[in-house]
């Protein structure tokens, strides 16, 4: 059936939508979620998904079509006549169902739904079910290695020939961990690639693309990103400027509304966001404690024996660790101020926070002895060595300067408030969640400047009066809105 | 912060929904599927859904409104500021949530739940959500009342007082069942109100409603259904035209594209139908067979036990039989086929289809001792006076003229391709689905016309040659189309 072309001037950010008016869907007895073919003539067909909507402008003759498929069906001037036919659903839509069914999937069916994600031919409906299957039944190694293999052939990859790869992943939850920027030019300065994507911040003050893009550009397509790592070893880029696994971050966003986290989806994430750098040694640090992502130890050896068995569906050398979530890692939180410890860090400035930098590297040296660089427990040495030396921090600028440098001069932001000890004591507590609230509240991550300045941590004694963090901010009332937090329960006493 | 209204041309169903441009959303942290509260000067706040959209002609500075919100909010001009301000999510989510992991909802929850539905308050990807958790989980025979009772609650309702109300029920599957037309006419000639909502065909070549619609309008609203009802006793219409289950609808939208079907749904689905026209005596027809919906009686034992224990939970009184699903009903299958099958039987003419004469009035007789209106055994005799009386008829006249009558005089299609038998013998066997899908395919239901019309049934002796059915269409070409089935499989002859 011939139906008039009309636009609706908007991206939807999905391949290709139509919509019909609710009359003229029910006499070609369609409905929402079907899938049909669009024909202009001279140009080639396309399959699209409808939509239906009652009552509107939308006439029964039109046919609306949101500008990706206006734009792909070389459509001119409203009212061109556009052929709709009716086409069969995705045989993925099947799979999904099996999943929701309770039965596992294999390989070739895993595969089929990632690549009907990627090309749009799943709605947010269906792939909410596939997420939905994944949910209730959980996701086996196996599947989970599947998924993770079908999440990388279905998006960009960078591929390093048969070098040795390197990453570290850290599970997250710990505020200021800014170990990445200071592991990867420590692994650089050694000679391995270290191509690492990062992820901004969610929910947290800052996550390392945010602290990286105080220093550098973070957006870079896959031919770039491999260049920079030709020129400077590695790179630290924000995995959502780049398509290398386009498949989750559609995926995330049909989780995000009921903050639903399948376990295998996490892992494939993870693992896949590595596979698809051509990463095959990697390093994973589980911080645990109460107020992190892991709260116990059970919990975390449960994690970690499935990360080990993926690697080795995967092809992947992977060491787990776990180290202390009790509190912030470095001294700021907030991209500037965490930008500004890396630097001291690199620098090897006096007043570099020392939990940082020894957390640092250990696992640059755990990462050298897993890639075969350092005998066994001769790596920290080198670790150290490659940091002090100053060979790090120069690694360091070659990467900022390939990845396209930024500002230079870090400073907090303008107004700032200080939290005093309210008592004498031993500091036996810092609440990480707490001191996460106050620092996005004063404006991190989207003012770059704010966060929070810890100025004592964990085992430290102070008498009453001494200062034991600053809150700064770029906008002067966003110091007060953080009176709404307990701020002297931020630190526990003793 | 203030945003520049543009109209995004097109009614979306849903409540209201506010599209921002990829970076304004970042820069505000919120993410799809987000609720927004927005405002514009002098007119009352909305609360809407967000949806994202990147590299679009929507500017970061405006906001994209569909007509829905557009209106809403009173705006008359592209470039009208509107506040835009973060919402919470609503509590319904988190019930959801305690679904999908397997937890029970207790009555506020769901009613929670479908008052968000009803609102447009929960997005298609929190509904399949929904539908995933009952799906996987099932719902218990409370949940299921509660869920009933939610769904009446939150839509129109038609009230009867004290009175009783009848009501039938059949699930489907039988080509050609169309019983309530004629035990509609023959319940309310013995006084009782049957006010009846019927759904059009979803598969199946013809819906009550649709063979209905070839005698009278079936779309019309709760206030003039009551009046049809007053004047008439009883109707038959169109559920979908009135939002008496309204969250119900919604649901199905969600359902259809894995075409979830969670028993209790279909039950608080059929039940809060029933419930909101205040039917309080209702009889379900199960007809068992392997080609209807339900295959075996052991099956349909399964859900009588849940039917009549759903009526206790609801304070109705329901009696659930089985009939037999080996072979359509009436002869005819397809709008107007049935609708002339219908009027036979209700004029007494000699050649009305026997099986949905004697099938009407065996479940109108169990209706009439239901409602107390017969003695035990005697509701059939009753049954049968009032239709061969000509008082069923009278009534269905009335009922007609109440809804808005349409044609009076009905003829099959133009055109017509007879099947006769390959070989002489005893018709054992007829395919209900085969004789669907040529039906279908035919024309049925959007070409009221179309269908066929069987002129022997299970049980009957041919002779080779003898006609088996006719074929009807509208449309010339239709009648090759079906040549894709084997016409000569549709009957088993031994």
């Amino acid at each position: 059936m011939k139906l008039n072309a009309t636009k609706i001037p908007i991206r939807v950010g999905k391949k290709y939508i139509a919509v019909l008016n609710e009359k003229r869907a029910h006499f070609l007895d369609l409905h929402a979620g079907d899938r049909v073919i669009l024909k202009k003539s001279r140009v080639p067909s396309i399959r699209a998904i409808l939509e239906i909507t009652d009552n509107s402008e939308l006439k029964e003759t039109e046919i609306g079509l949101y500008e990706e498929t206006w734009e792909k069906l070389k459509v001119d001037n409203y009212g061109e006549d556009v052929e709709i036919g009716i086409a069969k659903k995705p045989i993925s839509t099947t799979y999904i169902k099996e999943k929701l069914n309770g039965k596992p999937l294999d390989a070739k069916k895993i595969n089929e739904i990632i690549k009907d994600v990627v090309n749009d031919d799943l709605s947010d409906i269906e792939v909410s079910y596939f997420v939905s299957g994944c949910y209730v039944h959980g996701l086996s190694d196996k599947e989970t290695a599947d998924l993770t293999r079908a999440i990388v052939k279905n998006g960009s990859q960078i591929k390093f020939g048969n070098r040795i790869v390197a990453d570290k992943h850290c599970i997250g939850g710990v505020p200021g961990n800014r170990t990445t920027m200071i592991i990867i030019p420590i692994i650089t300065a050694a000679g391995i690639v270290m191509p690492k994507t990062s992820s901004r911040a969610i929910t947290s003050p800052s996550g390392t693309a945010d602290t990286m893009e105080v220093l550098a550009n973070i957006t870079n397509d896959a031919p770039k990103l491999k260049k920079i790592a030709q020129k400077a070893g590695g790179f630290i880029t924000w995995g959502g400027g780049v398509d290398l696994a386009s498949a989750d971050d559609k995926m995330i966003k049909v989780r995000h509304p009921l903050s639903l986290d399948p376990q295998g989806m996490l892992l494939a994430s993870i693992m896949a966001k590595k596979f698809s750098v051509s990463s095959n040694h990697v390093l994973i640090d589980i911080p645990v404690g109460p107020q992190v992502k892991v709260k116990t130890k059970k919990e975390g050896k449960i994690l970690k024996k499935r990360f080990e068995t993926l690697g080795k569906y995967l092809g992947m050398k992977i060491k787990v660790i776990f180290s202390n979530g009790d509190q912030p890692i470095g001294n700021g939180i907030g991209p500037s101020l965490e930008a500004m410890d890396v630097l001291k860090t690199l620098k090897n400035e006096p007043d570099a926070p020392q939990e940082l930098r020894e957390k640092s590297i250990m696992m640059a040296g755990l990462l050298l002895e897993l890639c075969g660089k350092a005998r066994k427990t001769r790596g920290k040495a080198m670790a150290r060595r490659l940091l002090d030396s100053g060979k790090a921090y120069e690694q360091m600028m070659k990467i900022i300067k390939a990845q396209g440098a930024k500002r230079t001069k870090l400073r907090p932001g303008k107004f700032s408030k200080i939290i005093k000890a309210g008592k004498a004591g031993r500091i036996t507590g810092i609440n990480n969640k707490l001191i996460a609230h106050i620092a996005r509240t004063a404006g991190a991550p989207k003012d770059a400047e704010a966060g929070v300045y810890l100025h004592k941590k964990i085992g430290a004694t102070v008498t009453k009066g001494e200062p034991l963090f600053t809150i700064y901010a770029d906008i002067e009332e966003r110091i007060g809105y953080t009176s709404q937090y307990p701020l002297n329960k931020a630190y526990t006493i003793k």
